[in-house]
């Protein structure tokens, strides 16, 4: 299994509005791209001070389908339209478990 | 459900054995902590350039449950001893689930 981990800062200057459409644009990928096992998609909680503020956490049965989804145009279009205007940082990791 | 989420990245002067001794240290702590409900801390699998070094999702039924884990002398001395002479960077949320 590969467990898929992004942790991202937003800017700013990003809106209420454009995080939401964040968290809404990342809600349709399980139901269109298959290879999804398990997706967690949501804002930070809160509990800690210097947090980032939202975190993707995604299952998939292998590699190659982990590739499928990192590269799907309507992922792709998730990131450069809703991601990449408000990001101030971003760290990633993918595990095989 | 609460589930905690950090990836870390690693200087570049820390030994495989002191990477390992990090992996070792958490991987004890499901057995000493019963409020941790799963656990997976492992090593980025190199698919992607730029990725974080080392990452944990650990789950917990309630903010509490995340409290204790979090403020464990155990967990703390894994943190104090094995991670943080080796460590470059962190980035961390909790997701309200």
């Amino acid at each position: 299994m590969i467990r898929h981990i992004v942790l991202f800062t937003w800017t700013d200057e990003a809106t209420d509005e454009q995080k939401a459409a964040v968290a809404a644009g990342l809600a349709e990928l399980p139901g269109l791209i298959p290879q999804i096992r398990a997706f967690t998609a949501s804002a930070d909680a809160g509990i800690n001070q210097g947090n980032a503020d939202f975190a993707v956490v995604a299952d998939f049965d292998s590699e190659d389908d982990y590739l499928v989804y990192r590269d799907d145009p309507r992922h792709q279009a998730v990131i450069a339209e809703r991601i990449k205007p408000i990001l101030a940082s971003r760290a990633a990791a993918q595990l095989r478990l």
